[in-house]
């Protein structure tokens, strides 16, 4: 096996397609809001990226069959922009590995026309969130403006620690060829997968792109969530036992 | 050295050779398996496997001989199928090792002209296991159908982390080569080494590959083993002073 | 992504210059002396170099705009000797990452013309600091006099665990080059970021090149790092409770 | 830089040389027993060999003078056999890295003309030992007798872990070469490094090569152990306030 092997799984026309990046981080923010879009819009797989950068894995559906882990490109027609849609279960296991498969990730996307990109993911606050603030990071100046009306803001030297892992790197290399790349960032407290900070990103990338997105099935996943949460405060705080499973992220 | 070097000890024909894997893993369940393979019936040795993922290591013998760390392939003929019985003391050391290694057991299988292969293991289950159920994943789902007619169960995504190690990527890389691929897990405590487990897995095989095979010291083995667990009972509940060396698992 | 990449930004004349490495290590000592370099004499960014041994991270600045993590050369013209700051946010991260890096810097400087190098860091002593004293160590024997008449101290075995990281190959790998190389090592706790010893690393500095440096403003840093001592003092002993962050080291 | 470079500091004719190879490891009875030689009898460096799987580290010496840490070849001619003795600072950082460096050492040893070689080292019984057996590995099983005559014992699948690292592959990939390979392992607590073992190591090669070694600075540096020791034992049992530094192993 090569260090990174491409399925070309179909190559549909696309017009000015934009990169849309989720993969697993803070609180799953990026990859809920990544997979919300794929469900909600019908999205066709054009790219299996396998990588002997991931874990030697494999994953077994309903039916017993095996899928060796990849990451995985959709093409998404919207009533806005079309998408390439970017999920997988795994980051890269090296700081070299990082590099090399953003850079792939990144010609994928060149082949199909994007000169745009957004990478979703979440900023931890460490306590519970009220209010779903989404913070930005370019790889322009010039694209802040727009941001800020659909309400991102930009803080001064925010995140403290950078941005890691493939949504930093669809910055710095995107920049570096001249990519047009956002991070959004929606609060979470960092414990929790976090429907909720996943709507507050794709609420912003709606009014950017000009989509429209059902939020419906997020909401479910945002009700269980709570229910999950009020049940860690009861058992914080009272008698009260719980009846359920409280394990959720794996 | 290069990464890989292979030792081309033996190349006897062999019809249609099921490719048979039992490296370490969970309860070495399917190494046991293996190796109790190996013990019954009388294989060759055809292949040796040094790989620099491997750990720096060698093994001494009762003689005081020492040899290099290696993965070993057996040719066995059974009153059933013709077996490619793949053992070893070691995984790779890295994701990208373990992909390198698999590949190239692969095309060590394929140059016998195997076209199907059962990667052996176990599944933990955290608790002393009372009836052995085996587990299954198949690279393809025309395969579910004969291995559930010989006991196998599938489970809706189970195991929950997808199956990690050689024996994933045995379905995983194997499945991409068209090779018919099943994993059979065998459910296990995790905490020691589990021969009747392995034996739960071996009579899948022995159905499924029409074998006949002799449990008389895998038996033995699994007494010893009782005798491990009885006295970990005994030290948990009560005045016992156990009289033997519970370190079973090294 | 190859390994390294190099941005040419800018090739000035420069007289017989002398490598000055400050990357981040003990005390940030050799961070905030090269830094400090930066501030006060008007330096031109000649080259970046990004490699993927850094961590795949984006930092992002005041206005969100996200830049890739690298390290950088400037070109320092000064009262006394021309330097060539070379300045970042991390080492490599392995082994042979550290090597190839180095090699690349020493190429850089070598493309430069420069024949001397001092790279500056900080040497623990595990406990506040009174006085501070620069340890040196030089990859050749006949550089020790200058150093000893700026006040350098050299004692046998000390650094007693050897000097790790570029540090220590910008002397090693210099060496083997017929580079002139000196470490010169402030001593500092250890637990803090110390501006302190910085300046004490740059004084020598200033004797050995005929610069003359203003430390205002590594005076007021400083100062900032004296409150932070004595909260820290105070904390240990009594009741005073701190109204500011004293986490300080990111 | 190469991944590894070797210094050919000379290149003297020896007669039949024998490769003693004594890398730090446990105790530190194969280091101790490879300078020991070097000390005794007047060796001559012939070769450095320098690797980016070392630690990117330089070592000082008592005149502040830097050197890149290497693994060094001294030819060394004694009453008995010629010896070519392999000693150095560190071991590889990696698995693939050990294989690459061992089969570097064996290339060198080869060029010398080296047919034989033993690989020195301590094997850990995890208390303090009171009469110090070698225990023996060797790459062929007709090296075993001359070993037992000089008081070698070999026991059956011990050491019970195998040998691991440049000990381990100086058997293994040198056994694959045809080289007669034996390693000696001193019996040693584990916990110090331990002359005594050292010197019972040595007294083996003696006998095998007809040397006679002087072992008065030995003695010495097990004087110091010992005292040591004593201190820990006062320590462990009673009042006594030790005056003196026990960490030992750095």
């Amino acid at each position: 096996m090569e260090d990174i092997e491409i399925d070309e799984v179909a190559t549909p026309e696309l017009t000015d397609p934009v990169l849309i990046e989720g993969l697993p981080g803070v609180g799953h923010v990026g990859k809920l809001a990544a997979e919300h879009l794929l469900e909600e819009f019908d999205g066709e797989l054009v790219r299996r990226v396998y990588a002997t950068e991931f874990p030697p894995q494999v994953n077994v559906d309903d039916e017993g069959v095996a899928a060796l882990t990849c990451a995985e490109f959709h093409a998404v027609e919207t009533d806005g922009a079309d998408l390439l849609v970017l999920t997988g279960d795994h980051q890269a296991g090296s700081n070299a590995g990082h590099y090399k498969l953003t850079s792939t990730f990144l010609d994928i996307a060149e082949s199909f026309g994007a000169e745009r990109a957004f990478a979703l993911g979440g900023v931890p606050t460490g306590e519970l969130v009220e209010e779903y603030t989404v913070l930005g990071a370019v790889s322009d100046g010039d694209l802040t403006d727009d941001l800020e009306d659909a309400g991102v803001e930009f803080r001064a030297d925010e995140p403290a620690g950078g941005i890691v892992g493939v949504s930093g790197l669809v910055l710095g290399l995107g920049g570096r060829r001249g990519l047009d790349a956002a991070c959004l960032m929606g609060e979470t407290s960092g414990y929790l997968v976090d429907p909720k900070s996943a709507r507050a990103v794709l609420e912003v990338l709606e009014a950017v792109l000009d989509l429209s997105v059902d939020y419906e099935s997020l909401e479910d996943r945002a009700e269980e969530m709570e229910e999950v949460v009020g049940k860690i405060r009861e058992m914080q705080e009272g008698p009260a036992v719980p009846d359920d499973d409280l394990r959720y992220i794996g």
